[in-house]
């Protein structure tokens, strides 16, 4: 597993600043559970909410707790000014999202200075056993300021 | 364009019923706009709550309208007692989505006994004007009763 | 159909000397059967060398030839001092790749001043009869010089 | 990392044999380097004869070699009598395919009964040093008799 070194040596404050700004994080009830260079987990207690026909959590919110713990891991190596996008990204769902709790483990797997490459996992959580439910990889972009 | 011949003469109801089910759609607000065999329209008005950090709404809440788009556009061609879920799909952001209601357009390209290929675009709309703001290709599907 | 004004009055030259650059067209038989700005049908004879375990062309066969369509159709757009490279793709099977000629057709969706996002469908012929094989979206990047 | 067994205890013949069957293989000049129960290697020596306007191999041959990995590896854990396809898949071009032998690595993430979720990971090798050149996620399919 590769470890990185952050170029912005406060990338602890300005990442969880950009979070706490997505009001749809809140909205979702998806928190950070854990924050390392290239590296994060995101947690997300079940609500009815957010389900699809079968009672299950949406595949779209499955994605989106994935894409932002994507953009949360390369945001952390990207210089302090800059601002993140998504390009895109490709979810595979392996099984249905039925659980008390959902993590989403993101991490940088190539850092750029334009592009970053990065895999993500969700997985739901019953009684106390986790089942991996969905996997992401996606490419992120830095936006430098003109 | 292809015109697709539905399995199911009934299809509407069964596919608004499934819709009606997702309580994630109506907790966005979206709401079907047009509906035909392998076609649908999906619409949703902005909300501050599905928010990412400048104000645009969140790539993964686009991702969920993208993909109840596929989805429900591959469930009018499916059986009567089919059940539906995602395979995959990968979501290209193209611009932010930014606008006072977003549209979600599907439609099936290749239909299948078991697996269905869709693509879906995604439209933000602002003083009469659309812009493109997502692009989805996605693998739905069908789940056959034992 | 979106229109597109190249950059470069001269892309047409350009991108035909890039295009005969690549080794790997000349090998696998590919040539360019129309060029157009953000446009361009590549086309391929049948080669059982190419072919996999039941004599249908091999997946990644066609997928070399959406990926430089891709590569192609972006380009036409792109200065004339640029490079090119590929972000990413995502191939969807949709039928055996089972034909005497085979034609890959790609089109800008999106052209940017650093990405394009692009699609791309193969398409095989057999007795005058074309079947979609397979469809793709991807994402280019223009490298200007420093 | 989860170990997988095989339905098939002759797995290694039949997998060997289809892999033997793909002439697009012996063409690309690709081997199998090593194969366990849902994980492969496979290998490739550069040829200048697949690649593209800078010398580095083409997005579409690191594709076929990725793609052909996941196939493999997939394919181990299936039945004796299946055959098997491909339904999807994205790579992600993370370096320029640039080296004298070329390595793809997969293994099987999730197997099922009709659909198989793998990764894969292409490495270029020179003077002994490997860079991961791309990245494959993708969907196979087990096709069984009537």
């Amino acid at each position: 597993m590769p470890r990185f070194e952050p170029k912005n040596p406060n990338y602890r404050a300005v990442v969880t600043a950009t979070f706490a700004a997505q009001q749809a994080m809140r909205t979702l009830g998806i928190s950070i559970a854990r924050l390392e260079p290239g590296e994060v987990d995101l947690t997300m207690a079940y609500s009815a909410e957010f389900t699809q026909q079968n009672g299950f959590v949406h595949a779209g919110i499955i994605t989106a707790g994935l894409d932002t713990a994507c953009g949360i891991a390369a945001f952390t190596l990207m210089p302090g000014d800059a601002d993140i996008l998504t390009v895109e990204f490709k979810t595979n769902l392996l099984a249905p999202a039925k659980g008390k709790r959902f993590f989403f483990r993101a991490n940088v797997v190539r850092p750029g200075r334009t592009l970053t490459f990065c895999e993500a996992r969700a997985f739901a959580e019953e009684d106390g056993r986790e089942t991996l439910v969905a996997s992401m990889t996606g490419t992120l972009m830095a936006m430098m300021p003109r």
